[in-house]
């Protein structure tokens, strides 16, 4: 029997005033691209930004994926989510849950819900791979770290840093081959 | 753009000494089967009992099935789960999430966790479907309606019933016309 | 040390065109005040009918009412909640939630979100008492009834029955008691 | 009719080999008395460290305290506790729950359960007062902040800090008067 692997990606949304710079579309891109082609299933928050052009990638790869939304419309979801989660549990709440059932996290660029979601992550000791260079949060959250790779002096789970997309899916794989 | 569609079937799980009866089997089954062949998605608490016999019948017609399971671990699910969603948030929680997401619900048979997402359904006005001669609930429920068709005197949704898993399709189909 | 108890009780909301009925009000102001005679705190979904004329008699007799609030906002609290927890969950998590974290239920009257809690309560297992001859399901839920006194062939927990607020309160008592 | 503030207190739980220092159990304790002065209610997580010593607090200034606990068991709650929520929702959504039904936040000391929290309360522009000089997050996380105020550069809502507990409630009555 296949074993099912579901990988959540987090990274920024985006406003209109706000678009994703060009680099971090072509970055979460990626990502869903390669996530999808291990296959592996992708999970989001199933909104826009970082979570829509992951999800493209993944879509143009042959994948599936998972949206988490916060409300209960499915107009919420971008046009590359196969499996719209309406939850109606708002932003917060959806994304402690798009957390919990996932095997393994991506961070790629991130604002405060992508902190949220990493602290979250780091809480219930999933494996979770930092984009390196992705800007905003990926680049400065490790200056809060305890010895340069735990968000507490609890150590729950080492935080991991790739340097492209290929570098973070090689080493999500053997993450996950040892659990 | 395919317009996306999530059925939740709702009906008992099983107990060491309580097996499912053949026929509940082969009815959850076959509206399984026929969920898939619509192109809908199939939705449900992704364990045993109908549960596992619908997602069964949506696999072999060539669908995709979502478990929204209690628990946080995926062994919880049954084997013919493609998405399984692990939630931690325990039975009840878990179940009013399922139907929260789902646009419309078909129930077989059923003991008192499917009389409460049945309740919640009709809390959340969704197109639901008993059907009729599948035992338990399914056939005891409405001697407490309303009208015969409604769970209160609020009249959120009618609720309607079929014969046949074929006539709980069909009259599913004409719902979500409309909406 | 005092022993927290928590009774949560379960009824009808009101509309503009259904507003509760006298007895109804006397019925549920009463629960409200025994219950804090007890010593024990009044649990409710925190608006308005049953609840508020519960939250009402318990602060008359000098208790502590908490209000488990489906949005974000304290404006949906009657003005007899102390403790506002706005969940944010929306109406049928916010039930489940006032349902779990309370150590027994009393039901008064009753339509379809009450019936959802009564089959909440039942699947945690707690003690519940409903309190005959305040219509609707109250009086109505007993015809599906499993052996006249449970939701299912399971038998979770004997569901109780009290011809008076008094004898709820001393059933719950003797319930309580045992734990 | 009076106006119902609620304060969630937030910062790090014990272990048995991370036991809270002396200083963080007097600062937590007289935050948690403050707040019961004002006449404000005292919301935490309700387990040790942190959260104990701000119940303590509160409970000899004559204030009540709630504990939104993760569990469904009240035995995990502090002694101090007055309305243990016993939500079963798991560490991460329960805090997310607690965070959602405050009025505003105050954060002391803290490891990666608080980090979530602050991320939290931030998301949903909540009133925010960080006491300074109380170690671990509390006073390394600014180093992330953008324009030293803000968790990201959505400006969600300034961060305040303070030197002392009554400077926080200080800080906390005028941001609470405005709304």
């Amino acid at each position: 029997m296949k074993r099912i692997i579901r990988i959540g990606v987090i990274g920024q949304s985006e406003r209109p005033w706000e678009p994703l710079p060009q680099y971090l579309k072509d970055l979460s891109y990626r990502i869903g691209y390669l996530i999808a082609k291990e296959g592996w299933l992708l999970f989001s928050g199933g909104r826009d930004g970082v979570m829509e052009f992951a999800s493209k990638g993944a879509k143009e790869a042959g994948g599936i994926t998972v949206g988490i939304l916060p409300s209960l419309t499915i107009k919420e979801a971008n046009q590359y989510i196969d499996i719209p989660i309406t939850t109606g549990l708002g932003m917060g709440m959806r994304s402690e849950l798009m957390v919990q059932t996932v095997d393994a996290i991506i961070m790629i660029g991130g604002k405060n819900g992508t902190l949220k979601e990493l602290s979250s992550a780091y809480m219930n000791s999933k494996p979770i791979v930092i984009l390196r260079g992705s800007g905003e949060l990926a680049d400065s959250v490790q200056s809060i770290f305890y010895e340069g790779k735990y968000l507490d002096s609890r150590r729950n789970v080492e935080i991991l840093f790739a340097d492209s997309p290929e570098e973070a899916i090689s080493i999500l794989r053997s993450a996950l081959e040892v659990r």
